[in-house]
Formats: structure tokens, sequence, C-alpha cells
């Protein structure tokens, strides 16, 4: 019997609890042994919930009984949840999160105490929900070398691009929407401004590079700047917008973005739509790789938190292999980062826009007769913002391309 | 340092050597302990090869050297392959392998023969290829309890699926156009008789399940019959024709089949195509999530393999954990399995049709007008069997439908 103990009971948390209750036999027969929740740490009272018997409200319970072995972090936050993981990995408890602001934020110090004390830190529920795409990097591709990883890593936000591509609708009303259907948050900054992806972006980037992505030099731009005109052209070029978590490692180091791109319909990712996530990984054998599937919700996340928590009790008193290391990549300065760009312009003759962009190739759609889109070839980012400071106000939108050069 | 042999330097066993030597350094610092390849095995002699200084034809060399503690069984069939993978893991080597035939033939014998010498026997290439899936299922989804598995298993038949889909050709056309492009052997059978897809499935379900399915016991239809009216008649619907490897389990016991199938444009496997594999797997907790990449060719299937050698060096003297089992899967009579059916028909009234099988959608495609198409309600196989009986040559052909019930 194996004793863990469950940090905050929210979505997560009663998931986890669902999860060891529901599937309790068959956890016990690929474990060989049973996994007993022995308490569940919350500030409120829950009367009448099944887990009503294992409540507590006091972090040093747990931290104290000797027979915890693993911790589920799923609080939150940056704040408590970092120092009761410390605290419970200092006395050497496993700890399994889905917390990816406390990983992207704190993951070297503690994946470092992890190891000192020869337990495990896992958080394969910080990116992509159920999916398990931690593990497959980790432990599976060990033969490859992973030069790309291109995630929709952010429900929401996938949930709004699709909608606002499939009914025309704008940002705004597409975030009303979202909100009343709980897909969004009140202050849903952290999603549409791209942060989220951004930090499961360099948590997979550190994996998949076996370097250290901090979360910080990676440019990160939103969705709200896009607009119901923009899905008329992607579609209207076979193509649908989605915020990708993008990144490559070369000779030259790494280079990171998140940021809406303009995914081709015969590219695997074009196809993860609603609240799905979808990573697209590229190793040097393997080739193309796509995993699929719910990105967030309460059972699939929880699904990932409890593979941890099954992965640490195989593995007690020993620290589970991953990729992470301290040492820090090195970043390839965005400036001279090559992209290709969509850009839309008004009021200024095709030649004027060849002259500054050759090699462009022009798009016009009967919807929006007045303006024009040119697809340029690829260049360094530092040149094309010269280009679009010289074409000054005449460029209403600029969408990089998921292209491979 | 672990000494590796590999036997056969066909496509798989040259790839596996590429990938030790183009990723020696990546994998030696994931291992902590390089990986030498001492042997390759072949009958063959490949003067000016790099691999020549290894080369050996006997066996027993191989056998003999205690120095060897992996081998990578990448010769196919189940002849040889079968008696020298008998032979190492008694004489204490773990195996890889991509050799599905024989893992479905005697996987079960020589699982047992692992576990007794405490060495692994890892067969990650056999489903998927490049797709680690079976380590997904194995490692990944341990807190789940999977109850679906769907999955393009087969390049080829994928490849000439998607092409009689996207031109209108039909089926003898289009094999002779993939056997000119070599993505279909000079004696198909195996292939577009779904032979391969069912070993496949038998593998996954196995493992899927934590019971023993046997091949033998599912029931498998090629795509020799599928016309390019069929795929007319599908592209009108929003559906793509894809041979599916499926099965469930169920309190009843487990419903498995490879078929054709239509697959309506929402699911994920609807856009898995040319020779492309993908595989759909659905969790208790998980929900849906899907696994997709290159399903054969020598890279990605030599990656799959030499992964496999990792894992099994990270594992020395040592059984790796997965969820096989002998105890034989309790298999649902394929009579009680219930399906929908797509029926094509020619010279017979709506009203006689829908006596026979209520509750049926029609449709009727203007680009052959002489036909109607139903899409039935879910029903047993041995009724809808008994009722197609009296329809008799009125029917032109039937497609099971991908859905749930």
């Amino acid at each position: 019997m194996i004793n863990i103990a469950i940090l905050g009971y929210g979505t997560v948390g009663s998931g986890v609890y669902r999860v060891f209750t529901t599937n309790h036999k068959i956890i016990e027969n690929r474990l060989g042994e049973a996994i007993r929740i022995k308490y569940v740490l919350d500030l409120r009272d829950f009367p009448g919930d099944p887990a009503e018997d294992v409540l507590v409200h006091d972090f040093q319970v747990i931290l104290d009984d000797p027979e915890v072995a693993i911790v589920a972090e799923v609080m939150g936050g940056t704040g408590a949840a970092y120092t009761f993981t410390k605290k419970a990995l200092e006395a050497g408890k496993s700890v399994c999160t889905s917390n990816k602001a406390l990983v992207a934020e704190h993951g070297r110090e503690l994946m470092r105490i992890a190891r000192e004390k020869g337990v495990s830190y896992l958080f394969e529920a910080s990116c992509g929900g159920g999916i398990p795409i931690i593990r497959a990097i980790n432990d599976g591709l060990t033969a490859d070398e992973i030069d790309t990883v291109a995630g929709i890593l952010n429900g929401t936000t996938n949930y709004m691009m699709y909608k606002m591509g499939e009914e025309g609708s704008d940002f705004e009303e597409t975030l009303k929407e979202a909100q009343a259907m709980g897909y969004a948050e009140a202050d849903p900054t952290d999603d549409v401004e791209g942060h989220d992806a951004c930090r499961k972006t360099a948590i997979l980037s550190t994996l998949a590079y076996g370097k250290y992505v901090d979360y910080r030099s990676i440019p990160t731009e939103g969705i709200t700047k896009i607009t119901s005109e923009d899905m008329k052209y992607a579609a209207a070029m076979g193509c649908r917008i989605k915020l990708l978590g993008f990144s490559t490692n070369t000779e030259k180091g790494v280079t990171a973005i998140v940021a809406p791109f303009l995914v081709d319909k015969d590219q695997a990712l074009y196809n993860v739509n609603d609240v799905f996530n979808g990573i697209f990984v590229h190793g040097n054998m393997l080739g193309d790789a796509m995993f699929y599937g719910s990105g967030a919700g309460m059972l699939p996340t929880a699904s990932a938190v409890s593979a941890d928590i099954v992965d640490a009790a195989m593995h007690l008193n020993k620290t589970v292999r991953t990729n992470w290391t301290d040492e820090e990549a090195q970043m390839v300065d965005p400036g001279d980062a090559r992209w290709k760009f969509f850009v839309r312009t008004r009021d200024i003759p095709e030649e004027d826009v060849f002259s500054i962009l050759p090699g462009s190739r022009v798009f016009r759609i009967a919807k929006i007769p007045e303006e024009t889109g040119y697809i340029t070839p690829f260049m360094k980012q530092a040149d094309f913002d010269k280009k679009q400071a010289r074409l000054g106000d005449k460029v209403i939108s600029v969408i990089r391309v998921f292209a491979k050069e």
C-alpha cells in the first residue's frame, strides 16, 4: 500500500480523487500494490463529499506523516504551491503536478532538490492535459534527436480561433461566448496573451532538447489582434490560424516563439480543432509525429497527474529519469529567427510592395476587395521588421506562416 | 559500454545501424553509457559498407558472446527469427524487434521466457512504425482503463485508399501505382487482405486491455472489394474509407475486427492520410487521444527499435514492465458485435429496403443515379447478415461505419 496526498480539491484535485477511486483495481494490477489517498488538503470544507473523511486543512499534517510517499500538487499558482512542493521534496516525498506556472518558474530548483533527495518531480499534466507527450519525449523518443516541437497547447484559444474561423465572429464576441461556456476564464489574459502556451513551450523545449529553455526568453504574442478578416484570408488560402508554441533546435541554438501562425491544411496540426490540443514533434530518425487529445478538463488532466503518481510509485526512493538538465540552452536572437510572413496591405500598389518584399506571393479575396495580401519568402525577423516599418500604416496585419525552410 | 547485435541487415537493420551511428552521443548522454554495435548478422556480404567490420554470418557467435546484452531482431518472419529470439532470451539477452508476425504468433511464449530469465522482449516497432504507441499504452496511460483502440495501422493500404479517394482510381490501378512507388510489395496479400493490420490490432489490444487477444480470433477483411463508387459515396457523405484495426473492451468482453470503415471528417482518424499511421485510443479518464506518425519506412521503424534498445539498456538484467499478460481475453462473438452499416443497393424500391432495414438514412448521389445508399442504425452483425441475405443481389456493397453507439 502506497499512501498519497492531494494538495487542492479543485477541478484537477477532485479529478485525481476520482481516477483513483474509479480505476483503483486496474491501477493496483499494473503497479502490484494499492494506492491509497490518505489526505486531501484544502482550506474549504466539503460536507457530504466522498473525500470528506480524508480532508485536512493543514499541510503540516501531510508533511509530518512519513507514510505519505507521493504528493499531487494540483493547487496552481507559484505561492503556497511552491512552498509546499519544496517542503515535500525536501522531506523525501515525490511530487506530481499539473502546475505549469510553477514548473516554468521554479522547475530547475525543484528538479535539483528532487534529484538530491532521490525522489521525483513529475509534471506530465503541465503540458497537453491528458496527452502523454512528456513521457513520449522522455521515454519514447530516446533514440532520436528532436529538432522541432510545435504545439497547440492552449484549449481556450484554440476553441476561440476555431469558432472565429468557422463562424466569422470577431475576437470579443467569441471570447464572451467562450466565457459563457466555461472555456475561458473571467480574466482571460493568461490564455489569450499566450502566457500559458509560453510556459508549456518552455517546458516541452527543455525536455525535447535536453537544455533549459527559460520561458522569459520566448517572445510571446497572443491572439487578441486576430480579426475575422484574417480568418477569411486563411480560409481562402486553405489554412487555419492557430496559436502555436513553436521551437526548433539547430547548431545555432534554440529558436522559440509563441504566436498565431497560418497552418496549411496538409499539416497535421490543421485538424486539431475545438478545445483539443495537439503537439507536433520532428525527430531526425522518427520524422513527423503528432500527439492529439484533450488539452484540459478535469479528467484528462487528472489522468496525466495520476499516471505520474503511478510512475513515482513504481520508482519509490528513486528519481525517475527525464531529459531535464540545468544546462542553459543557447537561444537564437529573436531578430535572427527566420519566418515567412503573411501581410495584409491597403492603399499601396503591388509594385511598391514587391520592391520592399521581393518574391512574395499575392492573395486577393473577393470578400475584402480593398486589400491585398502577400506571403513573403523566408527572412529574418529583424529584416522583416525594417521592411514593415517602410510599409508603415499600409500594413493592416501580419501573421507568421508555419512552414519549414 | 553496452554491446548489442543486430540480426538482419535489411531495411530496418541498416536503419538501426544508422540511428546508433548518427545519434551515438545524444543516446550516450541520455543513457549515461555508450551503446556499441558489436555484431551485425546477415547471410549476405556488404563489401565497403560501414557495417562490414562487424558483420557475422553465424548467429552462434552472437549467442556465445556474453558481452552481447541486447539483440535487435529485425529479420522478419517466424522461422529463424523465432529460433534466434528464443535462444537469445534463454541466454539472458534482451530482444527488441519490429517483427509483428513473430510477436502475434509466439509473443506469449517469448514474453514468458523473457520474464523467467529476467530480461525484456520489447516490440515498440511492431505497431505504428515510429509512433511510440506501445510505450504510451504501457507507461503513459497507466491510470486509465482503455476501452477502445482504433488504428490506421498499415501504411500501404492507407496510401491506396487515400489515392483512390482523391483520384477516383480503382483498386487494381492504385495497387500497381503503389507497387511501382515501392509502397506495396510484389505480393501485397499481407497488406491488402488486412493480415498485417490484424496482427498489430491483436498486439495493441492485448496491451490496452491487459488480456491476451489472439490474432486468429479477429475477423479480418481487406480492402480488395472497395471500389471507386464506394469512394464517391464516402466523399459525398463527408467521409473517407479507412482500413481500421478496431477493438473495444466492455464487461461482455473484447470485440475486435479489421475491416474498411467509413470515417467521418470530424474524427481524428479522418485526417490520417497517405502512408501515415494513426492510432486512436479512448480511456475512461483520458477521453479521446490520437497518436500520429510515419507508420513504416527505414528510419521511423529503426527509431522505435532503437528506443527499445535504450529502454532495455536502462533496465539491464530486469524485465521492463508491460501490460502483457497470458490471461486470455474473453472475445465477443463476431455475430454479436454491433455496427452501423453503409449499404449500396440497386433495383429495389426504398420502401422494400426500409421494411428490412427500418430507421436507415438514405443517400443518393448524382454521380451514381441508378443506386441508393443507406446507413442503418446500430445492429448486431448476425442480424444484419440475415437482413442482407433477404436483400440478396440488390446489395452492391457493405461497409461498416466508425461510430460510437
